[in-house]
């Protein structure tokens, strides 16, 4: 019995593992430490009182059997694919039908899988910092050829760089890829992309035949009035091209619920010798096959946040985020420090002072302030030399952080 | 761009997808039709009043700032891991510790994804008939070489048939695998394994270096005293080369609230040139990159299932379906057909009458006395000429169903 040796390529663990494990051992060290995480992209405020009341009603619901329900369809109940159709797509100009939505336990697990419908020789391109989970995934699947620990470079992976020089919104690749992942409003820099240069993005992939996946999972904390698309489906030609990830973690506060969904249009095709093959269909398949629904408390749960009372509740929820973000931006700037994001993000991204690396300044701020941030080397190689610190705890801690780190 | 061309050789689609579809369109053109379903294995009895209090707890502690909870551990929280370290294997005398088990959203999903971790030339063995998660989820990675139309074989892999001889446990395989999937109790066909035998399948892996994937999630159906094990590792040497899927959707009823888990304990290792591999680190990676963790209120509702109380009301859920089995086999035999399985587990799995072929047995029942079922040849080539009906439906749904059978 072999294993899969592309799992052996992968460097070190998972970021998020490492930090844990740095800060555990640190709290081991000073077991009185009053430590503040604005590290982790984890919410902090609870659930939504509409959330909490179509949970338990659900719960009810289960506990008798003229209610109760088991396995969930395959794409996810009509309720919750109905209400996001009219809510996050059709209202915004979008023309995206239930059917082309699939309900899923969040953006990160579709994140992950969404590579397994494509050839095994796609080449990807991605952002430079990014969201690891997009690069990972295709290490796994055996598509990023060799890695160069000096540089933390992948032979196969097309890097597009996100610096502050090009306000973290990518050229076009220069290399022609297959797949092209983009995450905006941006984890982790915090950037958001104009309509006018998605749409450059949307334009080029469908004329190079590319597929764009699109994780939108910050979509809500985009400043109206700005020209910044919630969907990349508000550019004309994104449903030949496109792939869209949602998410109700962020913005409803489902980290720990579980809760996303991935957006197909059935007019995005390929051809497989003479058989015009749907993404839509291959996805459909391996939801039939690989996986077996969100729960049905939950589903009820995300129809909820479409209510009229969830929507406010949602707006007041990310208001206290925003508010945070907010205050961490303008304590780092007067502090002197070099700071982009936070605006129509929950992420602040900051360049490190004094030329410290990314994971020399994580160590500063946890031994010196007892503040745990995330390095941007974590993220790749053009992160090195940033930091991002997330609106996500309370109000209160983000203001003692701030202090903190203005004490340094 | 090129879409996975493994995902087109898969025949038609998903078994379940087929028999809901047949059964839409008859009820499309009998919309008066009163049909009884005993195909799909989906339970109907609602969940265990020790769950939904769990699960009203779990969600009000969501609703407050100071009991709420996002992201869960990596592998599950540690109160699940422990209670079912405890109940399911410590007290069965299995050496199997809480960090050697990882929560899921499901076995169905674990079932499908744990091949990712083994290299894609790797060799599996089923058995035949076969729950087909197990050979689908292969062929989308590539590992089961051709298709058959006609006979329904894939050229790679090693098909352990089960039949009424041999008593629905196969003999060890003639060619030798890299993976062999057990499942028992066994779905589909009902039949259960003694400890000697699942020992030999236990010592042939030690001996030849291939791994057992052992699906446990229909044990809680196992009736005591009769010699048959409720985990892989009762059996002496599991521990170094068997994984184990659990489930809590057919003890507990938890089909719609999705909880699973996989034990891989730290002695499974392999070598990979010179470096010394631990499964339970490549699942571990996993779950950490792919993957985001069952929900906090559902692994609390996991947990109430091994209270005193859960525990007597998964009894009793239990032993109300297989009041089922037992009545559904007895009308059976009574109408004159060979009836197996429905002892040790929700399923009875006959041969269907007057040499007819599965599908056309489902298409008569549907037909003409609108019951629905699921056709053995669904689940591989030795599953023709049979059928299976669960014990899932209501009491008097399976009451009325035999009657109607034995109408025919």
């Amino acid at each position: 019995m072999k294993v899969n040796e592309d799992y052996l390529k992968l460097p070190g663990s998972y970021l998020f593992s490492t930090i844990a494990k740095k800060v555990a051992a640190y709290r081991e060290a000073h077991p009185d430490a009053d430590i503040i995480r604005l590290g982790i992209g984890d919410v902090t405020r609870p659930l939504p009182p509409a959330v909490i009341a179509a949970l338990h009603k659900a719960v009810d619901e289960q506990a008798v059997a003229e209610t109760f329900r088991g396995y969930a369809p395959d794409l996810g109940y009509a309720f919750l694919r109905e209400a996001m159709a009219e809510h996050d797509f059709q209202a915004r100009g979008c023309e995206i039908a239930a059917d082309e939505i699939f309900i899923s336990d969040g953006a990160k697990s579709d994140s992950a899988n969404i590579q397994e419908i494509f050839g095994r020789d796609c080449r990807i391109a991605v952002c430079d910092p990014v969201y690891p989970v997009y690069v990972d995934s295709n290490v796994m699947a055996g598509r990023t050829g060799d890695y160069d620990a000096a540089t933390g470079i992948w032979s196969r992976v097309i890097y597009m760089p996100c610096t502050a020089e090009n306000g973290f919104v990518p050229e076009l690749p220069e290399e022609k890829p297959d797949l092209i992942y983009l995450c905006y409003p941006n984890n982790p820099t915090g950037g958001a992309i104009t309509k006018d240069q998605l749409q450059r993005f949307v334009d080029y992939a469908n004329e190079t035949g590319a597929v764009i996946i699109y994780d939108a999972a910050y979509e809500a904390y985009i400043r109206e009035g700005e020209g910044i698309p919630h969907s990349v489906y508000e550019c004309d030609g994104a449903r030949t091209c496109a792939i869209e990830l949602r998410s109700f973690s962020k913005n409803a506060g489902f980290t720990g619920l579980r809760l996303g969904a991935t957006v197909i249009p059935h007019d995005l095709k390929t051809r497989s010798g003479d058989r015009e093959v749907e993404l839509h269909s291959l996805w459909a398949r391996r939801h039939g096959t690989k996986y077996n629904g969100a729960p049905y408390i939950v589903q009820r749960a995300g129809e909820a946040c479409y209510s009229e009372a969830g929507k406010a509740e949602i707006r007041e929820l990310i208001g206290g985020y925003m508010r945070n973000a907010g205050l961490i931006r303008k304590g780092l700037e007067e502090a002197g420090y070099e700071v982009y994001g936070g605006v129509h993000s929950p992420y602040v991204w900051l360049k490190t002072p004094d030329r410290l690396t990314s994971w020399e300044f994580f160590d500063r701020l946890l031994e010196q302030v007892q503040v745990v941030g995330t390095p941007g080397s974590g993220f790749g190689p053009h992160g090195e030399h940033y930091f991002r610190l997330t609106a996500f705890g309370s109000y209160e801690n983000s203001v003692r952080a701030i202090e903190r780190i203005r004490s340094l």
